[in-house]
């Protein structure tokens, strides 16, 4: 059994934080930028000027990029520069900022509950949910996958929505949620903004209902879309918990001032350029 | 800044492992077998037992579930009991044990950045790779989706699997891989024995062949299936370190005997009901 250095990188906790994303879409890199506008910690964000942005995530994902001394190269962003250290997957940065910054435990198996929390929402309503426009490659235009979009789509509103939500209302119903409207113990963590995120993105995104209305109009004359869908699982009442803490979310003091300031990138109108997930990788 | 109670769930390092996972496949169950097996760590496997394994991975997935005193309610296997602790997600699983049996740092950033190595390419080569015959809907067979399934196949021969096998060669290129064959460090780490089961699936599992197979005769008159794309990314010479890493861990004395034992699950030789993906979520 042998073990690489551990010492390899050094980071400095009072190192500034680097938030490396594009500009112009909120995308991934807003899960990063809810973490720290809650705990209330500075971070440099290069989305803000759109032309260094480009260029800094350019360079990221450049087929070029080989690392540096102390870092493996990233596959895509968002990535968070933290002093020497730079590391890239939303869920990893999430999980190495969460407990400095007093959003997840700082020992303890606390983390690995929060982790698995957070991945299971990634798959589906991240991940799962930006291939409903792109089933079968990111590498080609929408029009020329839109047919298996709407099938997928159907499948998805269907199947796998409710899935997920019966899964968050789950463990907010699961003894280890604690007191108050959180998914883990007794005090907000970094898993209640992903959870606030996801549903923001699924009730909110222009962009989203956009496309949505697209795919549908296409096939059922606009009769239905996705802001209804959720508007249905709300209605059902069988996720009360999870709407209850989207609600306590967007109420926390520092989030409701995010939200209303010009550091909160709008949900992108365009339909093609500006979706996120066509952007990203 | 508010803190969950970190000391909420209490493991004992000694507690025995138990893993939890479909009987029959090896599936993303195998990644974690894999890190027991080369730490020469026991750990106890109720997939071995049929009628156990099926029955416990059922009780996990109950939409009844919530949990238990400690844990949340998992939504997939394979999950990870160790002592009071249940955890799921297979890349969470796998960060939990790897710094305790010596296949990660205890301690330092290095474990963000193995993290960050193996969500990438579970994102590629586990996940993508999956939906490439289920590109619509899991709940919908192979054969209603065929169509889409050939289409997506292409893509990911195409563009996909050169992109993550492009990845891969420039972790192993990075100065953070270290010397050695390893993605990062000096020595092996749990990302190594990630890569290896990839590599694996892709070339050696059988069911994988039959599918690809199935869906390029159906267009290209078996001109062209999966084990070739393989091969000709070997021949290609541009991914040397990724095949030499491969067979490094291939030859790992542990590995060696675990692959040829009758611990290692043969991967599947049905068609449909034996591929792991369709019977995980």
């Amino acid at each position: 059994m042998s073990q690489p250095d551990p010492k390899r990188v050094k980071t400095d906790d009072n190192a500034p934080y680097e938030l490396i994303y594009w500009p112009t879409i909120p995308g991934r890199g807003e899960f990063v930028r809810l973490l720290f506008e809650e705990a209330g910690v500075p971070y440099s964000d290069v989305a803000q000027d759109a032309e260094k942005g480009f260029a800094a995530v350019k360079s990221l994902i450049s087929t070029d990029n080989t690392g540096d001394d102390n870092n493996p190269p990233a596959l895509a962003p968002p990535a968070l520069r933290h002093g020497d250290l730079l590391i890239s997957q939303t869920p990893n940065i999430m999980l190495y900022v969460a407990p400095k910054i007093g959003l997840a435990p700082k020992e303890g198996s606390g983390l690995y509950h929060l982790n698995e929390i957070v991945l299971t929402i990634f798959d589906g309503l991240v991940n799962e949910c930006h291939d409903t426009h792109h089933p079968i490659a990111t590498s080609l235009y929408y029009d020329d996958q839109k047919e298996e979009a709407v099938k997928k789509s159907k499948y998805f509103i269907k199947d796998r929505l409710p899935k997920y939500f019966s899964y968050m209302q789950r463990v907010l119903d699961a003894k280890t949620s604690g007191d108050g409207p959180w998914l883990y113990g007794d005090s907000l963590t970094y898993a209640d903004l992903v959870l606030f995120q996801v549903s923001n993105i699924l009730s909110v995104s222009y962009s989203f209902h956009l496309k949505l209305l697209i795919i549908f109009q296409a096939v059922d004359g606009n009769k239905f879309a996705f802001p209804k869908s959720i508007e249905a699982l709300e209605k059902s009442g069988k996720y009360d918990a999870v709407f209850k803490l989207y609600q306590a979310v967007k109420e926390r003091p520092n989030i409701s001032k995010y939200l209303q300031s010009d550091r909160r990138t709008p949900y992108a109108e365009g339909v093609w350029r500006h979706y996120p997930e066509l952007e990203e990788d």
